[in-house]
């Protein structure tokens, strides 16, 4: 892997931010390899993201920081500059549906998902075998439905011990509390079985089964504290006939969630997802 | 166009159904081009469709029905057969957008659409022109805010007049009263500019764009009494990014509802859908 | 799973033989659950696929496939009759790329290719360890470059002694011999990493790339003789844009590939796959 | 329509290309709307195009592009300002079939080109009626076979004469001489009805058809000497089955090839495609 810094920036827009930027840039000799800009016309707000061969410009990244804190502060930025160097340090939940656990195990150990997978969380025991497989601690912490708080406080100092820079939903049945959606907030992505905003809650593919729809989807998103209802990164369907069974419906779904689930969060990863309100920006 | 006999049947699933049609058909000489058969296992419904080639079996569609008549019975089936020389009569109803018109329109006069096109109605004049371009009789029925009775009665009138077998809502945005939705039901189409069941109802794009999800698409549909939840004929889907603006979602959804209400309207002008309850079976 | 018996059947067209064959199971007491027919036009053949309840019928396979000779006879039909009890005993070859194998691995796991996978092998030792994971023998058999007939032979040898009724070639980087394809004409299905006839032969994502292609594709076909030449069982594509490096092009790829090659086998494993001389009819 | 300036550019990659044209812009106070880059990492070229609001920069195009004249010395650049107030002319050719011609003049006339089509020019006269009822001059020029070359010295003066910026070949069936694909070399586009590059040439979807292939597709390319082979702008694909005639993909053809040669010329049109070598970058 080459080494990168990643500028990310969102800011209200006006006249000359490209133009600081990419000259503060240029000032230290850092060669761009590759640059999005996107302006939101309806909110006035600007977002950007850059990625810079760490090499041509010899400093560090905490050094490139402290430099560019003036820029920021002048334009008012939330911005943050990745080394790439730094590896993510991401937390895998699941339950009992193995699907886009393995895939996304497959994929890191391919090298398609830059991250440490630093351990996987999960209620139920079924998935310790194929995760230590791929070398992957296992945290078994059962969900006690007359104490959700205390299997929670569990699951938050698993991911405050693992300092976890990202978790991922890869189908955990459980509704995580508020407070934990909180104190990770952008930070932690779901797949959500169904075409979001179809179809929200239980057993979405009965549900769309029911409703006779000749495609059903899936969505990955950030959660939020209300269900359901967080930034959408990405999404993605599958076509459906009369033939096919709610059984069919679920292997369709599968494949769906999959892909679905490891587009996000390859693209959150790389830095390409930028809140806005409840939407995102995804630089992909 | 080859001239077919075209039988659809639907009924309660046993065995022999097949065997008891299909003989028949073969004792008449009957020559099937296209077979296409469903058992539904959870309602333990048999639907099913051929094509015959009309001059392999030396009989009129009314001789036809008249033999298949005792086999119709013996099995309660629910069912027609379709002389495709007899051809269906359709009525397009539309307000002010004319992508769905124009590409009928234009699909009809390519061979596309084996039908009549017998009139266009409209709360508007400004398809006049391209109506009568293709040769079609154009017929302004303006919708009074403060009388819908009398504008709907005036509708009807147009459409028994024009003794229609199918009436496609070519985005006419208007809700049809509930006595005009049973008068024709199973035989009026509509296109609804959203992936239903998500974003029912006004303005679908702009729900879509304030959702930020990351596909829009169309739907076609039977109508019925309860707006937009009648059986689903056909979906499809188109991406978007954070890129476009409501208009631009706009324009995409153009192109999805023209595409698929010109395949839902094929189908069910090739009596390839049957309508199961709230739902269908497309023999596509 | 549901135990059914899978007819197959392709013959000459002419009137009657849905009647003739429908009549015959139905006699039988036979509850077909799936049926699918195809008369193709211009050669005058009829493709026929039945599933039928195993124990609707009271027989055994083996009885009601010497009831039908008859049939079989009169109509001059290619045929076979499927006992699904019977399960298909699969062959995985593989090279050095592990995304195909590892997918298939992991449906068959899940319970989506309804078959037995009898043995991996491949010309490396690097896909030992998660075939022996999922408990699967694994064969290393290197391909002397100086001396293929013998390593084919040993291949040959292997398939033989695993009576195996399917061969996948799951990114197996070696052409088969003449002698190997004719012994299991029908039987050996291989993923190419290019939407045929496009880019035939080596490295198709770089020629995709030199060429500027929108669009990358998969192939999976029946292999034969002639290289990348044998029917087409199923496609899919993945679009690309000029921001994508052939790494880039590789990795979509793979997606492509795992899916379209696990279509084309589950298809081919429930029988849907009818081969009909460089072409195939899908009964999907 | 808003009034912008795109300034499109293409060069050898180095360090403050974007910096000296983005403070450039900033100092005439420019407000950027939209700006797209890309650096080829094999060939070390650089693209750009930002879209920059008119009125933001209180100066007239001509002013503009010779203030930017010594930067775009200095990086050796390729470039081009356009004003979107000098709307395009558009030329389109046809032959006899009329689905992408009728598709691109409702386009248009919707307002989803932003371009005057200023003439229809055909080898027949069975469009000139539509085109006419669009308000577009219509002229026929046959082709005579055993004098091509007096027929297309006439093309090449109605597209002179007309001013054209752009000729669209809308299933213009007519292979166009050298000397006029190098006269307008990047300002010619064709639409080829495959999936290029299968199936170059003549009959193409019969050409898939005996093939057996799962998909058919269409592609928007420049026009080159070298018969269908210039820089491809946009592809897409329609799913076949066994089920489907020559007849059939013919007709899916047709819905393809309007969907991809409108985002084809759309693009193009908006300055969203940068031809490179024999490839292209497109900033959709």
């Amino acid at each position: 892997m080459s080494h990168y810094y990643r500028l990310v920036v969102s800011c209200p827009d006006q006249v000359g931010i490209v133009a600081r930027v990419s000259s503060f840039i240029a000032q230290q000799g850092g060669s761009i390899t590759e640059a999005s800009q996107h302006s939101d016309l309806q909110t006035g707000r600007f977002f950007m993201r850059y990625e810079i061969q760490a090499d041509s410009l010899g400093m560090s990244a905490e050094t490139l920081r402290h430099a560019f804190e003036p820029i920021a502060a002048e334009f008012t930025m939330e911005w943050s500059l990745v080394d790439t160097q730094q590896r993510r340090r991401v937390v895998l939940m699941v339950s009992r549906e193995s699907h886009c656990l393995v895939d996304l195990l497959y994929r890191w150990q391919a090298g398609e998902l830059d991250c440490d997978i630093v351990s996987v969380i999960s209620n139920h025991e079924d998935m310790r075998s194929i995760a230590e497989w791929y070398g992957i601690p296992y945290h078994h912490v059962p969900v006690d439905p007359d104490n959700k708080q205390a299997s929670f406080a569990a699951v938050q100092e698993h991911i405050d011990k693992a300092r976890a820079d990202c978790v991922v939903l890869a189908r955990y049945m459980q509704i995580l509390p508020p407070a934990l959606c909180q104190r990770y907030a952008g930070q932690v992505i779901n797949i959500h079985h169904s075409f979001l905003p179809s179809f929200a809650g239980a057993k979405p593919y009965h549900q769309a089964f029911e409703r006779g729809v000749k495609l059903i989807g899936a969505t990955c998103h950030y959660v939020t504290e209300e269900l359901d209802a967080g930034p959408i990164i990405e999404q993605d369907i599958h076509r459906v006939s009369h033939c096919h069974t709610p059984t069919d419906l679920v292997r369709f779904g599968r494949d769906v969630e999959k892909a679905v689930l490891a587009r996000g969060l390859r693209w959150h990863l790389e830095d390409r997802v930028l809140i806005h309100g409840n939407k995102t920006v995804v630089f992909s």
